[in-house]
C-alpha cells in the first residue's frame, strides 16, 4: 500500500505507535482476558489509569495544581451550553470574541443562557488578508462574568498567539483544535477545553480544564454530566464515561512525555508550519489568505483561487495517499491539518505534491 | 490463560467477534491506511457506516419507519436532562414511575426542567420480596406531557416485562440494560433511549429512538447536542460524533443479524437466565430477592444473606475468572450482568462454581 498521511481536520490522526499499542492490548487490557472497554469504569485498574491520565496530562501541558482537569462527553458544543450554565454569576452577561466560525457558534448556544455581547476581532484587508485586529480587552471585560474566544478557527486556519488581556475578568477558551500543540500559560485562563478528536485522542471525549475557584456556580438546571462541581466530586464518573476513548487519551499523553513533552512537540509543530508556510510563501501558484501573525501552526489553509483546480487538487493528491485536503465546505480551497501526530515527512510529501502539481498545472 | 468470564453490570462484554474484527482493522478500515477513528465523519465512507447501522438496526430491532435513530452524547444521564427539554409541552408536567435507583435517578435530573410527580410502582413483601405493584396508569396518564420508566433496574434486578398502560399519553423508556435482549412493540413507546455499554457497544454513545412527530417541540435552551429536531436534521452530527464508539456498534448490529436476529438474541437470553434462577429457586444456600415476574433476564442478584461469606465468593469467583460478581454499592450481594454477549458457557461455568461454593460453605 502507498504511504498515506491523512490531513483530516478532526477526527484527526492519531500517533502510530497508540494505535499499534492499543491494537495489540485490543482483546487482553492488563492481563485481564477483557478489553478494557468491557471493564468498569470504578474498577482498580481502571481507576489507576484515570489517575496516571490526570498526572500525566498535568505534566505534559504545565497544568497548575489549582485547576481540575474533567473528561466530559458532548463535544465542544456540548461545552458551547455547559459554560454559560456552570460561569453566568451576578454579571449575568458574557463576551465572546468573534474570530470566525466556531467562536460565533459557541456565541450562538450561549445566547440561550444569559445575556451575550459579542465583538468581531477579526478584519479583512482589501488584498483579502484576515488579521486579528485586537487583543485588549481590558477596559471594558469587568462588566463581564467571563470572556470566551476560540485559540485557533479549524475552518480558516486562524490563529490568535497572543492571549488576550481580559483584566481580572474569567477568560476562557476554547482549544479544541491547537490544545497541546504548544506551551501556554494556563494561569492565565478560568477555563479551558476542547474536544480531544485533534490531539489529544479519539472524538467522544472533552477535556474541561477549570481553575478550582470557578467550581461550584452552575445554575441549578445545569445537566449533572456537565455541572463542574458534580464532576469534580465524581472523579468525571457521574455517569458511566466514555472509557475507551479516556484509555486513549492516556496513552497519547504517555506517549508524547516519552518523545520529549510539549517542549519537543512545540518544536516539531514549528518546524511543520514553517515549511508548509514557506513553501505558499514563495508560490505564485497557491495562496494563503491570514496575515502572518495569525497563521495556524495546525490548519494551513490554501487556494490555487480557481474552484476547478482545487478540485482536480484534491482529487489528484487523494490518489497519491495525501487524504483530507480538501477544505471546509463554507470556506472552499484545501486545508492541510497539521495536528501533533502528523510527521514532518507527511509535510514534506505534501509540499513535494503541491510544487509538481503547481508545474504541471501553471 | 483461565478462560474468563466478564459479569460486568457495564461497561460490559463485547461480542468477541466483534472485538476481533476491530482489532484486525483497527490501523487499516476499509484498506483506507488509516483508522476509523482517523477518517472525518462526514467522509463517503464513514457516512456510509452509519447508514447501514441505521439500517441494520432498525431490521434488527424492528422499529417503525416513523421512528428517527439518534446516537448521540452524554448517557442515559444526559437524557435525564434531555427528556423533558424535548418533550415538556402544554401540560408543564411529567410522570415518573420509580421501581429502583435508575428511574429515581431520572426523576431527580427531570425536576430542574418542569413539574414532576413521581410513583413509586415496587413493594417488598414481609420475606423482603420485590415486586412491581401496578403497569396500569391509563386514569391518570392524561394530565402528564409523557410518563417515563426504567424497563430493567440494573442495580436490583427488577425488570417490568409488561409495558405499562399510559393510554393516549406518549411513553418514555430508559432502556439502557435490556435494549435489543428481546421483542418488543416499539409501537407503544414514545421515545426509546439508552447507554450504548450493556447491550450496543462501549461506553460513550447513546441511542434514541424517538416517534417522528414528538420532534421538534424542544424548549429554546435544549443544548444543540441533544435537540431531538436539530439532531434528526443533522444525521446526529451536529457536533463530531463519537465516531469509534458508532463503528463498534455498526459492528454489533451485524453481528446479531448474522447471528440468527432479535430472536435468537431472545432464545439465548431466556435460557440463560432461566438456568440462573432454576439454580438459585432450588439453592438454600443463595437467595434472589425480586419476584418471579419481575427477576431480571439481564441483571441476576443473589446473596447469602452474610456479607462476609459474599466477599469471600466473590474473591474466589475472580480468581477462577468469573469477574465483576460484586453487587452495586448500594445493594451489596453478588450481581451476574449477562447481557447479549454472555455466552451460556459463562453462566455454566457461573452455576457449576456456585455450587461448588456453595458446598464448601455450608
Amino acid at each position: 500500500m502507498t504511504q498515506v498521511y491523512n490531513f483530516s481536520a478532526g477526527p484527526a490522526m492519531m500517533p502510530k505507535a497508540v494505535l499499534e499499542q492499543a491494537q495489540k492490548e485490543l482483546l487482553n487490557w492488563q492481563n485481564q482476558g477483557t478489553s478494557v472497554m468491557e471493564v468498569s469504569h470504578r474498577g482498580k485498574l481502571f481507576m489507576e489509569l484515570i489517575t496516571q491520565a490526570d498526572k500525566d496530562f498535568r505534566e505534559l501541558f504545565h497544568i497548575p495544581d489549582n485547576y481540575k482537569i474533567l473528561f466530559l462527553q458532548g463535544g465542544a458544543r456540548g461545552q458551547f451550553a455547559a459554560i454559560p450554565m456552570n460561569l453566568i454569576g451576578e454579571k449575568g452577561k458574557a463576551l465572546y470574541l468573534n474570530s470566525g466560525h466556531w467562536s460565533g457558534t459557541a456565541a450562538k448556544e450561549a445566547r440561550n443562557f444569559c445575556e451575550i455581547d459579542e465583538l468581531s476581532i477579526i478584519e479583512t484587508d482589501a488584498n483579502g488578508v484576515i488579521s486579528v485586529n485586537r487583543t485588549d480587552f481590558s477596559n471594558i471585560a469587568e462588566q463581564y462574568d467571563y470572556v470566551h474566544y476560540c485559540t485557533n478557527e479549524t475552518i480558516s486556519g486562524v490563529e490568535i498567539k497572543e492571549i488576550p488581556n481580559v483584566g481580572n475578568t474569567v477568560l476562557v477558551a476554547d482549544m479544541s483544535s491547537n490544545i497541546l500543540s504548544s506551551k501556554i500559560d494556563i494561569s492565565k485562563f478560568g477555563v479551558i477545553y476542547a474536544g480531544a478528536q485533534k490531539n489529544l485522542g479519539p472524538a467522544g471525549i472533552t477535556i474541561v480544564i477549570v481553575r478550582e475557584d470557578l467550581i461550584g456556580k452552575a445554575r441549578k438546571d445545569t445537566p449533572s454530566i456537565w455541572n463542574y462541581e458534580v464532576q469534580a466530586n465524581a472523579d468525571s464518573m457521574i455517569n458511566t464515561p466514555p472509557t475507551f476513548a479516556w484509555y486513549l487519551c492516556s496513552l497519547v499523553f504517555k506517549h508524547l512525555l516519552t518523545t520529549g513533552g510539549l517542549e519537543a512537540v512545540e518544536q516539531r509543530n514549528l518546524s511543520k508550519a514553517q515549511r508548509l508556510y514557506d513553501y505558499l510563501n514563495q508560490s505564485t501558484f497557491y495562496r494563503n489568505y491570514i496575515a502572518e501573525q495569525n497563521r495556524s501552526v495546525m490548519n494551513v489553509t490554501f487556494t490555487t483561487d480557481n474552484d476547478e483546480l482545487n478540485a482536480k487538487f484534491v482529487a489528484e493528491a487523494t490518489a497519491c495517499g495525501l487524504q483530507a485536503l480538501k477544505g471546509h465546505k463554507v470556506l472552499g480551497g484545501m486545508r492541510a491539518s497539521i495536528y501533533n501526530a502528523m510527521p514532518i515527512e507527511g509535510v514534506d510529501a505534501l509540499i513535494a505534491f503541491m510544487d509538481k502539481f503547481a508545474k504541471e498545472n501553471s
